[in-house]
């Protein structure tokens, strides 16, 4: 018995390199879940095999500018000259409809997301140390070593804003971490301020 | 890897007939927790087959009055003529061996708790319908219809004391109940006002 039928929205975000992605997708290779996954729209071409609805909503820039000016966007931002956002009606009609509803998002973007929404539910991803974020980020490629610096002192600024969040998961291992996770939307459905005003009148005031 | 090595103050509190007892058994009665339950003090003789140190520590009013003096008790209530409470140094021992301590107590309690320790969990068990509440209430015993009645008054300004918990897990069954309580514990574990500091301390300045 759940009190309140609306979903909640989960922000995983945290730094590049931490496996934020890895992580979210070992969320959704549990079964059972009641969860839906927030389908990003980009105005980037689709690559071989991808699918409109599926991997993203593929738009024209001049649709995804209109939605920005009509605040149709949750959070958005422009990387390599495509811009990405995520769509503010797709994710309200999912937790209309009780779906507990996922972003996992870069760190910008989950404070974009927290000015609109700030009862959403906010996680920081974390790596277990600085080193292992290091070695992370040096074995996704073979990126020059100031690439890899300068990606590190970007994830370091990032990790100055974990005070942002209501909680912060420790990437130690991938299940640890999903793990983690599930037991936090679980426990956010039963946090006083999200079901206090619907069990007052649906079940104290009903006799 | 948890963040903190110190233990959570878990307090399961909600109205008389609610079933936290049980509830709180039933957190206990599973293998591989990492939970010390609060063993309170009273001044109530033992009954037959009671052990000190496992039921109660037993002790002498003079002695339990002398703790409401010194502030060693964290919450205390008399009750019939004997004195009940919890004692705080117990309390802050297992904590600091990284034990949850699980508390099981009334609102009165609770409250007093929320004032000594706010940053303890605050946990309201809450029955499903108020028609369920008073079905509990009545089938505990033969009790007369005014007895039940001042017991369900009670229950419903307990209620009303809701919104001082962080939350409100209803008790449909036992086992339900159990699950969300643990989700909710493990969850504790990483929110960020718990961990930020040690995060900081231990994991992002030392390199």
């Amino acid at each position: 018995m759940r009190l309140v039928e609306k979903g909640v929205l989960i922000v995983i975000s945290g730094p590049s390199g931490v496996g934020k992605g890895t992580v979210r997708a070992s969320i959704f290779e549990q079964e059972n879940h009641n969860l839906e996954y927030s389908i990003s729209m980009t105005t980037r071409k689709p690559r071989v095999g991808e699918v409109h609805g599926v991997d993203y909503f593929f738009v024209e820039k001049e649709e995804f500018l209109d939605r920005i000016d009509q605040g149709q966007l949750l959070e958005w931002a422009e990387f390599v000259g495509n811009y990405y956002g995520t769509p503010l009606d797709y994710v309200k009609q999912k937790l209309d409809e009780g779906k507990d509803v996922v972003l996992e998002i870069e760190v910008q973007g989950a404070l974009q997301v927290k000015n609109v929404m700030p009862d959403a539910c906010f996680i920081f991803i974390a790596p277990p140390s600085m080193e292992e974020l290091r070695n992370r980020i040096m074995t996704r490629g073979t990126e020059a070593m100031e690439v890899i610096n300068k990606r590190m002192q970007k994830a370091e600024s990032e990790i100055g804003l974990a005070h942002e969040y209501d909680y912060i998961v420790i990437n130690d291992t991938v299940e640890n971490a999903r793990d983690r996770i599930m037991a936090i939307i679980e426990a956010e459905h039963s946090r006083s301020n999200r079901v206090l005003e619907y069990y007052n009148k649906n079940i104290v005031e009903v006799e």
